[in-house]
């Protein structure tokens, strides 16, 4: 059996690679082989942390690991302005990559992390984990259907969060060479991938900034929002910041139906998640209260969604080992749509809140 | 008893006027004593189908009731384009108003009205309902506690509904004659109103209209939505639609709290109505679920909104009558601040979707 687990190496001890670590170990197909920092006592400390295998290894640099011919593929929560140069890296050594969101400061570099990948063809997927979320799964079912929630018109997303001073002076999302995207980056990449799934990936046309958003002294995010248009007249907006209380919502808005979530990124409960669904909700003849009222759907999970999204991975990386089978591109193609939207959005402020349009 | 209840009058029999007819009802300190319509016979048809009391005199014209002594304040359900003529002459004579929303087709025309109420000492008040519901006030004291929400952040708001092909070709609100601000004066209103009240009534600075509203072909909005910005970084979007399933969200983000609710303007139920209140909400250590995460408030009433909307007026009225008071300055300075929004978000459509100032 444990030849066919899947064996992950960490490229770099981010505090977000506790989770992941967490779910490498829950998911049954996956296992972490080996865990790499730019220091051997970092990356030691982290496995002993961790409840890494006694058997990984530890590694005081990311060559190494990307070297070594155990590890099929590596989960990288590197900063995003060194994904170019490591998940390249990775990709050129046969190493399916996970990648953390956002998964580069452009299209133009994710571009070159995606050849590298197709040249080598290894797996991409990016570590945006709520999408593998059974509900996430209910979610889209009810946005496409015509019957419940007819054709999407409005789509409202926001997703902020309360830094503290430490980490607005030294979290490295606030650091224009590490994460020069900021809450663009890191809640905005959320909101647009949900504004793409209520759209069904449809990208949009246009990107408009909203006016004011907030810039720390290096000029890194802190706070924006931006509308989105389609051809069709579907609009979309989001909000993304790091200066408000917890919030992550999304409403979106069809011809017939409308779904309603406000914990969409991390469920309340890591093995149960709802969302309100509504089909022809109307008023009573009076209008003194609804007739028919959204309902809740709850759906449970056995295992939480970051170790669904590695037990995905992995089954993708073992048809490849063992079965010959090609990438699956749909990973790939979601995070560059997110990534396109995003950088228009980036465009547009810079612009001065010019619409941007939106080229695949 | 009775000759302490105030006496109002009906100033035409639109659709909206059946519930406030049951609200007056309802009402312990308001009675009708007249109905209007244009026709003797619909007023007639419109006393007998909605359990008006017996006494209820019955007229075929406006004038008419305007001029009877008895009638102490009416309620207006005219279209908005009727609103500066029939208004303005209610106030002359005398009569208290409580007047649809919108209130008028722009500020100007409002100023108007406010005018002759004010010549004539006459208490203004909007029937915009759910304000009155103990929900509101309820939600409006969590807003403004800076320990639960802290200071406003953004403020996201929609209502949409969906109008069949009936209501789209022949209703009142698609009329550019008539109710010639749609969607934006039918929905938009409670849209600007919930933005106000998350802002304690703050005004914003600038107002820019989202691309690609839908007008129909007399120019009419069917759908739109704005961005509103105010001098210290505050935010709001909201959208409003003519064209999407029945939807009615506000989310209310501050430094320390959140604020969610799904039916704001009419509550799912007439006698209880609930919101989602969040402080300080956050992640377990791990990130995989919240520590602490909203909370739902359900607030009980024994009057439905409309008939706690007509009892506040009928207060107001009975001061002035019977103790020489002088009106409330704080309905018409909130109906006043909603019209100058939304005169905002129509002249930013106008002029191709640029931001329009707002001033007091």
């Amino acid at each position: 059996m444990a030849e066919t687990l899947i064996q992950i190496g960490i490229v770099g001890c981010a505090d977000i690679a506790r989770k992941v670590s967490r779910a490498i170990n829950l998911a049954p197909n996956a296992a972490i082989c080996a865990v790499s920092s730019r220091s051997h006592e970092k990356a030691a400390a982290f496995a002993a942390a961790n409840g890494l295998p006694l058997s990984a290894k530890v590694y005081g640099s990311y060559e190494a690991i990307l070297e070594d011919p155990e590890v099929d593929a590596v989960y990288m929560p590197l900063p995003t302005s060194l994904h170019l140069k490591w998940a390249v890296l990775a990709a050129q050594n046969k190493k399916h990559l996970l990648l953390e969101k956002p998964v580069a400061l452009d299209v133009a570099q994710f571009d070159h992390i995606l050849e590298a990948c197709e040249s080598s063809g290894v797996q991409f997927m990016d570590n945006t984990m709520w999408v593998h979320n059974p509900r996430t799964a209910a979610m889209a079912n009810f946005l496409n259907d015509a019957q419940r929630f007819g054709n999407l018109k409005s789509v409202r997303t926001c997703f902020t969060s309360a830094a503290d001073s430490d980490y607005l002076s030294r979290n490295i999302r606030v650091k224009p060479d590490l994460d020069a995207l900021g809450a663009l980056g890191d809640h905005g990449w959320y909101c647009i991938r949900a504004i793409l799934l209520a759209a069904n990936y449809e990208l949009p046309k246009t990107a408009v900034a909203s006016y004011e958003p907030v810039l720390n002294k290096d000029g890194v995010i802190l706070e924006c929002g931006a509308s989105l248009y389609w051809e069709d007249g579907k609009v979309a907006t989001f909000h993304c910041s790091f200066l408000a209380n917890l919030t992550m919502d999304i409403t979106a808005i069809g011809t017939r139906g409308t779904l309603h979530v406000h914990d969409f990124i991390i469920p309340y409960h890591e093995k149960e998640a709802s969302f309100l669904a509504g089909t022809e909700t109307n008023f009573d003849d009076l209008v003194t209260g609804w007739a028919k009222q959204p309902i809740k759907h709850t759906i449970n999970t056995d295992l939480p969604q970051e170790a669904l999204l590695v037990r995905e991975f992995a089954r993708l990386v073992a048809e490849i080992k063992f079965k010959n089978s090609k990438p699956e591109k749909k990973w790939p193609t979601i995070s560059r749509k997110t990534q396109l939207v995003l950088d228009a959005v980036k465009a547009s402020i810079q612009r001065g809140f010019e619409p941007v349009q939106i080229q695949e």
